[in-house]
């Protein structure tokens, strides 16, 4: 699947200021929108997920998008499409992860039902944006520091496990199949910062968020491995740099933020160049944008 | 596919207001938003239809629900799942199909691109109800008229036509494959009713949505047969009047407007009662809501 080149040949047809940031910031309305799929032996697979997680976690992919726009997550659509051999109770379960994903203040509001070969979610969600300062993935600037919200890695591992038909440590496990979106911090970040600034999830890698971000900003983030939170049973898989670095569905927002904004774990600086320079232990390794999509998450296909 | 049954089990876990409409009536945003979705094989065969068409009829489909509602659709979210297979311009050509299917005032703004076994599209419409009396399925009131924006049947005649495998006549087929959204249709609504009305469009056929709007608002829609507007060719099909009551894909606009209202043809009046009484003929028959579920329109399973 060549998603940047899809990405590229659509932004070219539609030559819209929207396309780019994961919400489309509609100012006009003063919302913010996003739709983001789950699609079965792509994003998930059946036997590793229950119908109850697999709404919670669509429900929680896309209020991690509003919640990097800086947004307040307000309502939701979901289109769900079945096999006709689906279990009995796959509907009332999948729901139920739903409403429980959902924030008091957010609401469940529409979208349909229908069946299909295989199990696909599409979500849509909508944020509002008054009062708040909305995010930009081309907004880093020279001076700012990087934050991230929480710990990565961990979901990455998770789905090794999975794979691995391992059901242990739990923690992990459960970082992949009940993601958590960061709306607090997405909160924090719409309401202190008074100048323009960057942000994104980790939707597909931290490494992910950080190169799309230099690079639409035409900025060097300078990052420092060390400082990266993650958690420390982490480092018993042997690819565990690679899990905290490329590992997607953690579902952490990275933000560029004036030096003042005390929120998250500083992880880097903004600097001027392009691209992604990482100090890891004595060595530095400078990673262009080719790099970064060559290793890119690929859930499992 | 139990769809009348699940959507039942999701709005008693929801307990929502908005469940209902095919679009959801956010006041406080002073919005509309819908989702839909084409999934290969159920709603299309790749054989019959182009990436264009494909492209096009995926945004008619979301603009029918908003212009039905009585808003002004504004904002479009689209996402796209794709075997690893498909030709290379596919994404382009629907592309294509999508933007020309806007209209000037109308913006893609978003949505995601990922791979999947067969084709599935979900697309979010948004739709601003600023100065606009907005349509709900439970609003017809004794008195009122009831009144469709065009002719009904060509689209379920197409896909008859296609099914066989016959290219003529080609308005039908183009009428199943390149649908227009009656949006002006849904202006005029909005903008010149002054009282609550009801208001649906025929993408599961006219029957359904004289038939929802009944039973949703309590009232007997009482309609004459020889009014409904359609395609004198059709009556060459053996089943032709089916086709105009329970052919889908016409996206029309059924509505129940005060008298003083001009606008589409008038083939009917609401009145007391619970259901749809169709005069045909000499005939008279009456349609509870199971008899027209029953008969619902299919697709392709």
């Amino acid at each position: 699947m060549k998603e940047k080149e899809f990405i590229s040949t659509i932004k070219q047809i539609l030559n819209s200021e929207y396309i780019g940031d994961d919400c489309a910031f509609l100012k006009d309305l003063g919302i913010v929108v996003t739709q983001d799929s789950l699609v079965e032996d792509v994003h998930f697979k059946k036997d590793f997920i229950t119908p109850y997680q697999l709404g919670y976690k669509s429900i929680m992919v896309n209020l991690s998008d509003i919640s990097a726009s800086g947004a307040e997550p307000k309502y939701i659509t979901i289109s769900l499409s079945l096999p006709s051999d689906i279990e009995n109770n796959f509907v009332e379960q999948f729901y139920q992860g739903c409403k429980t994903a959902c924030p008091e203040d957010v609401e469940i509001v529409g979208g349909d039902i229908t069946s299909a070969d295989k199990i696909y979610i599409s979500v849509c969600a909508i944020g509002k944006t008054e009062n708040r300062n909305i995010s930009s993935r081309k907004n880093a600037k020279i001076g700012q520091k990087v934050v991230v919200s929480g710990i990565n890695g961990s979901s990455g591992a998770g789905l090794e496990l999975l794979l691995k038909g391992e059901t242990k440590p739990e923690k992990f496990i459960k970082s992949h199949l009940e993601p958590q979106a960061q709306i607090e911090f997405g909160k924090y970040l719409g309401e202190n910062i008074k100048e323009p600034y960057a942000a994104m999830d980790t939707s597909d890698g931290l490494m992910d968020a950080l190169s799309t971000i230099a690079n639409d900003s035409g900025v060097l983030l300078d990052i420092n491995f060390d400082k990266i939170p993650y958690d420390k049973d982490i480092e018993y898989f042997d690819d565990w740099q690679n899990l905290v670095l490329f590992g997607g569905e953690d579902y952490q927002i990275i933000a560029t933020v004036p030096q003042n904004i005390n929120i998250g774990t500083t992880i880097g600086e903004v600097k001027q160049g392009l691209g992604v320079n990482l100090k890891i232990g004595n060595k530095e390794i400078f990673y262009d944008k080719k790099t970064v999509e060559n290793n890119i998450y690929k859930h499992f296909k």
